[in-house]
């Protein structure tokens, strides 16, 4: 079970996908009594009003084009905090598992002798295809998912058999490569007509989702990219995502006005 | 974002990996307002005891060798009871979406002209392999992580896929056919000696955590079969597994005291 945290522990927090109200009763019960809270740029902000009067509330994200504190300072100052007799809260966008680098603060924390928590949050390869009405697994449709990140270079290997999965496809931070995985996923035997969905600011008022096709998705986004942070869905229950009309209409803009709105093609 | 349950709204609810603390705020809000609760035998018991006085609790999850209330009849009740005025929950363990029939339910709401709303819940997927100090992704050792079921059949060239992913692979419902995995596995190149993790009941004071390789898991479990519900972890982070004393003395005796205990083989 998840344990009450305690004064010189290191709790790293899942806050989700995004929606305040999407963090889970322990990790706001642990964020509500921490007294040091370094928290992510994915992390929502909302979350911090719900701290202590007086809790140190630190920064250590990076948002693009900005550096960002490197990953061993943040381990040290993990460390550093909870050694005083503190409780210190981590708090991370999604999951601290799904390229959270929780791990690696996990192994931080360990060899320097000091208690430390996972709490799990809901991960965005999950909710945020949900929010957009795509299950990642359905009854007769797709018996599998993949989480991958766009940061990291898949090899052809890799390619193939996510091709030959026949699963759902996730791909979370992938905006800036989606064009080179498509390629990939082609060449690999990819079907060309497989629907691709790619779900922005998916628990905002300002969610947009659009379908194309793994053939069509690199001439598709080209006018209108997507804004970070998105998730790519890639697979048939991509099929059922929920085109909202702004990102039919700036679909349909986007190729050329052949395309029905709201259908994959 | 997730709104305020509304009356004749259905509000599909992901209870989450087993800890009632580890309900979203969001499902948790729902539970508390809900008339009516359906829910399933992997939803932690413990969370009924938030339904407000008087709501109707219906159990319609299927214990081994028992009956269940058959897919069809539980979408016609949410339907039935959202129709007269109620604020209908139905509560899942896990997450609705991975392997849970959520976009089922979705359907049968929608084909209905019933509101219904799907708030995401922790994934066992991920949860669970991440209490027993399993990250299923971790820099530099596992780039991609794939979800898949014991209960569906996989083919050869998932198998080819899954084996030629260099990822993690988590199983859910996975221990009646866990044999059958492996060596499927096996067969489509996947080397003998990667790490294998199985916990069981991981939110629970009996977590049980026990370690083995793809080529040894099935002798080394035949004496001492994991109990449903549990999680099978295969790739190199399963090597990060926190052994705990029962399930490394419980491994030692299945593998006949010549692995080391709590290390893998």
């Amino acid at each position: 079970m998840i344990s009450e945290a305690t004064v010189g522990e290191v709790l790293i927090v899942g806050a989700g996908p995004g929606d305040p109200d999407l963090i889970t009763v322990a990790g706001l019960r642990a964020l509500r009594r921490a007294h040091v809270v370094l928290y992510d740029r994915l992390a929502p902000f909302d979350l911090l009003d719900e701290c202590r009067a007086g809790a140190e509330l630190v920064d250590v994200g990076k948002t693009p084009g900005h550096h960002a504190v490197p990953q061993d300072q943040i381990n040290d100052l993990l460390v550093w905090h909870a050694r005083r007799g503190r409780i210190v809260v981590r708090l991370k966008g999604g999951d601290p598992f799904v390229f959270g680098r929780g791990g690696e603060e996990v192994d931080a924390c360990r060899a320097a002798d000091v208690a430390v928590q996972v709490i799990p949050g809901i991960t965005s390869a999950i909710a945020v295809p949900g929010q957009a009405g795509i299950p990642v697994t359905h009854r007769g449709v797709s018996r599998s998912f993949t989480v991958v990140s766009g940061h990291v270079p898949l090899e052809e290997e890799q390619y193939r058999a996510l091709a030959g999965l026949d699963g759902t496809i996730v791909i979370l931070m992938g905006v800036n490569t989606m064009r080179q995985v498509v390629t990939g996923l082609v060449r690999a035997g990819l079907r060309h007509d497989m629907p691709l969905a790619v779900v922005e600011l998916a628990f905002s008022d300002d969610r947009r989702t659009r379908v194309a096709t793994v053939g069509s998705a690199s001439a598709a986004f080209a006018l209108d990219t997507p804004t970070s942070p998105a998730v790519i869905v890639i697979g048939e229950v991509a099929r059922r995502a929920e085109v909202d009309d702004a990102g039919a209409a700036a679909f349909d803009l986007a190729v050329g006005g052949t395309t029905r709105i709201g259908l994959v093609p």
